[in-house]
């Protein structure tokens, strides 16, 4: 035998790397909620000033909880791996592992007018981003269903795949949003967090794949 | 057949990944540790000074692995998995990750006796969040039996619903403890945390299913 | 039924849960190797006498690497887990999360003189913790035979309990070391990581179960 | 029975540890790309600035998700573990989680024209280390086959160990630059690993194992 024994099904240990990248990324998006110096003030008045740090921690936190949900759903799908696919799944897990950096970013320049566009910008494509990079791991596996498990029919991948197409073009839109007004543009991320969090929203990050 | 697979007993890699995040939360706890500057004063007497950091770390620990142990033993009970389940899971992580902040914040000024109050305040909401979180995740897995295992009756299920109640309402009264003495209240916080170490404990954040 | 299934031989999450945090607890030692402010000295100077740093780099993550190899060991002749077993492990991993610290501050403080032996004793009796609850974890597991794999003799569980007391023992001796000479305890200390590593070093901090 | 149960195919949790290590290495990656202070110019030309941040981040978060790939095919291969053999990868992982310092270093110091030299040599050594030790990984395992899956003939072995040799020749010459060019030696580590990522690449830092 050569030494090239088949990858057959093996996604496994893919799945445990990229929840174990998304599980660190949503949760070191908490060193960037500081803890106030003690001088100057008090606490309460401190830790109102830092509601954007809170803000940030949720949203940033809801929506790659969300990334997560999807991903894991998307690879109930999924039974073989390339060497192709591993490296876009790296590069969609660099993506994401980004995020606390934007997320640190708006909260700290949000209260500062002439930098908010830009903080808010810099969010917004982190965002693009990790949503183009779904929709490239999913369609690099669905591409003539050439990585997809036995059984999941043309009708299902061409439905899944026009609903993940939603991302991209919704964090796009509140992207430029960020030009007319920053806090519109963030209303408008953290409203997509909590409508994606809802099991009823019919527009979807993606499709709810294996749920009866 | 449709792109919908049964998602069957498919609760792996959610409790991979609250595993993942708990696992980061509980560990991040040591960077609010923070070395002493090397000037001024003895190392001694700077450590000693330190005390509350060391005795957050142990209080912080000690909850969050309870909680994974109570996560543990809860999901031996639960089969599966939906949409919401998983975004209620999210939630509750989120929670979790969140305590961190709120144990640096009380470390920092446990000794400033104007903000002592907000501070211990600010923990015992997160402990409450946690416990409330805690309870949703089961309720939704639990309501009708419609997630758990087969076999599991509605007498054990009420039990454990029951036994689940203790943590929001021991959490709300340490809380509360705080308006009238922080110290008390964060006492009461460890003694809980110390208190459900114990095997033998009778009231518990969640009953000891699964042990024989 | 009730709802008390059996655990059987349930130790998978533990086992993930402990993997996790150890996996964090050796890779957040490298934050504490800092890169040196840009001003002042050229960098090869700077970067030199950093040395206590990158050393104590070493010894920690050498270390917590041994101590994995040693609970991965141990866990294969460990079959079921008990509510007070597993907390007794979440105590041995508050233990091992909690180095950074000490290395931190013996990496700090190693060129002071008056601290040093503070900073090493520090460093040591977190070594010694570790060891001690990596016995009692041992022997709670072990006490009768109460949570073993079947087919483990009583000699074989003795010859262990035994060969797991050097680690204690010897990390005592070399915190006392310290205060006869800090350098010295510290070179103790990476001695004995350096040794356990040899696969055929005769004492060791755990005998080498599972290897033919 | 004895206490010694054979180890058989149990390479399992040496995977979740590697997994763990490495997914927590590639994530810290992006707390070395720090929130500029909101004081002083617009954010945009700021940000600009920062530019080495970023590109190492990317560089670094590619590198290590090359590694971890190239890992996970080796794997495929071997179906046991001894206790050096672990030791061993205890070692590797050692020279993956010490990347974000030098990745940190190169950034800050890439704009210092005395200092550029030597924080690039700083990071070219890390990677060489990382090389090294993924081989020495390898050729433990191989030699003789001692480790491997039944089935993986010794041509195969031979291909792999010279297709493994080419990481850290590459390395090695491209750390040599910097002493040359640091600039040079920084966009051949960059173009590496772009160029690793390609699927259809010629020369590998790890031979594609496992991919028909």
């Amino acid at each position: 035998m050569a030494a090239e024994p088949s990858t057959g099904s093996d996604t496994a240990r893919l799945e445990t790397f990229a929840d174990g990248v998304m599980a660190i990324a949503i949760t070191l998006l908490i060193l960037e909620v500081r803890v106030p110096p003690t001088d100057g003030g008090p606490l309460t008045t401190k830790l109102t000033e830092e509601w954007p740090s809170y803000a940030g921690y949720v949203v940033s936190f809801l929506t790659i909880g969300i990334i997560w949900v999807n991903h894991h759903q998307m690879f109930k799908l999924i039974g073989r791996a390339t060497h192709g696919f591993l490296m876009l799944n790296v590069i969609f897990l660099m993506t994401i592992a980004f995020l606390p950096f934007p997320t640190a970013l708006v909260a700290d320049y949000v209260r500062i007018p002439d930098d908010r566009t830009a903080a808010t910008v810099v969010y917004g494509l982190t965002m693009i981003a990790i949503a183009v990079m779904f929709n490239v791991v999913w369609r690099s596996a669905s591409r003539g269903g050439r990585l997809l498990v036995a059984g999941v029919d043309q009708a299902g991948v061409d439905r899944i795949s026009k609903s993940y197409l939603g991302g991209p073009i919704a964090y796009t839109v509140a992207t430029i949003l960020a030009f007319v007004n920053p806090f519109l543009s963030l209303g408008v991320f953290a409203a997509m967090a909590l409508f994606w969090l809802l099991p009823s929203s019919g527009i979807q990050f993606a499709s709810r794949v294996g749920e009866s």
